[in-house]
């Protein structure tokens, strides 16, 4: 499917609104966080920190998403802000915008189980991966390529299948 | 250039000899290490057994080569065996072959700069990376993929430049 | 000197209120930080949490002493809640009181250089170390059993050197 | 019991044999460990030499012990004595004499259960302490602190008790 559009009350980080209709031609990775979740702060950011350094950043887009679903009163974006400079984290953040209940907006849009999750999107704009919880970096690393080496052409039907990192002879 | 050819005067955790040649076709890594270089204990044998577990054996060869280039009595064939069973070691590891002087003879054709070293060929057999040295996960497992993407045909002229991990548009 | 006592405004995980005066007879460890300060995350409040771990709580009282000095809006007490939730800290935390200017109270009269700073009391209530920054875990379980080690008669002038961990007949 | 002195067949680091009775005075702490042991590698030996640099050598003596009780070819003192030098492990190191089966001499007395085993002996030369596998780095430095609180009188019936560290009011 085409990655649901991210519904977002306010960035940081950039001067200008990010849509993922804007980004076609380039993977992007969103990693969706809170900023007092302790797997994000140790795992989660970091290894998006890691990515935004390892690609060329014309090719690969790395974005936060601050996806608050428990404890709303105690990450405002005021927090938000704070946490963002104090962690030097540099890539845009967009904050996910309130919804009916508990889950925000783009959060319910793509199903995530919890945070935190880390999104893949290929440059046509189809949602290749949805991973929650630890990712091997070997693997993203590959499965960043894989979608790197993709031909996009905008008239084609884009690939559906979730990205894998095999060979054009097999794989598993 | 084409990798030169393994020169192994022993191998452990296979009954048969590896060839290069008999690889083509399949992406191969292959870690260059000593038995007694800390950085090889710490970093780059664990990381070879991460890719061994991170990808399809039938797709990605990971092989050790045992190049010792110093304390050449210290880390005779029979301390390497012991290494490898209290590591739980298990891909397919060659004893460099003596050379003339103190560095082994495939340590010599490769001109490898110390250990650890970590070796990429591709499909038709074109040595691709040298790392000497830390290996970015997120880099490594995006070259692996990127040597994946590539489709095979013995007939071709193989690609001879360094893998790159880029969009077809341009990359860094 | 008799370590200046706690101005606190608020105290988590504790029903009545803590004061250093209520604590003689026991060696007192406090951990000042800040709840978006990257290095008290990954390294002062983890430790903190070891000695909470490692001593018999009758004779090793852990505390927390909440030091904002800067992102004053980003680290309100309804953020700290949450974030002392998260982090599952169990041991008492205090809000030290807000100053006259953004240092606030306690942090003042220890003149503590940031965060993470980490206190040691005496069982007869006097400041015995101040460390900033990381601290040797084998250094400081040599400083807190130091302090467990000596007797402890509220009669007597207390020592008021520096905890060194050392021999009867010298040390370093 | 007073320690079991030590039964070696050749010292690394020194140039002159070591001898526990020679030790009297000082708190020793011994690493029991062998080259090829992934965990003596990883946790054990960083740790001893942790401790070589946390205390003062004339209150604390730190000594490798190598209990070589499997493959033994593997890890003859040619092989021994490379590994000191890659490892940079600059304390004196002494060869546990081979025993009558497998178990070298000095493990066989002290009873040990297997590596990386760490024997703490006070200043009277009785073992106080004999642990095997992980050690908590706040309880080491805890208890090493407590042996050097300890006063030494050479006429006094020495403690026999396993160390604690705790406060003369009562403990856990």
């Amino acid at each position: 499917m085409i990655a649901p559009e991210l519904n977002v009350s306010q960035w940081f980080n950039t001067d200008e609104d990010i849509t993922l209709a804007g980004l076609r031609g380039k993977v992007v990775v969103i990693e969706a966080f809170q900023m007092l979740c302790p797997g994000c702060v140790a795992h989660g950011l970091p290894l998006a920190q890691k990515v935004q350094r390892a690609f060329p950043k014309e090719a690969v887009v790395v974005l936060g998403l601050h996806t608050v679903f428990e404890h709303h009163e105690a990450m405002k974006p005021v927090s938000l802000a704070a946490f963002l400079h104090e962690y030097r984290i540099t890539f845009p953040v967009g904050v996910d915008a309130v919804g009916a209940g508990a889950i925000p907006k783009t959060m319910e849009s793509y199903q995530l189980r919890g945070t935190p999750s880390l999104l893949l999107i290929d440059k046509a704009g189809v949602l290749r991966a949805n991973h929650f919880g630890d990712v091997s970096e070997l693997r993203l690393g590959a499965e960043i390529a894989t979608l790197l080496s993709e031909v996009w052409d905008d008239r084609e039907t884009p690939d559906v299948s979730p990205v894998t990192v095999c060979t054009p002879d097999g794989c598993g």
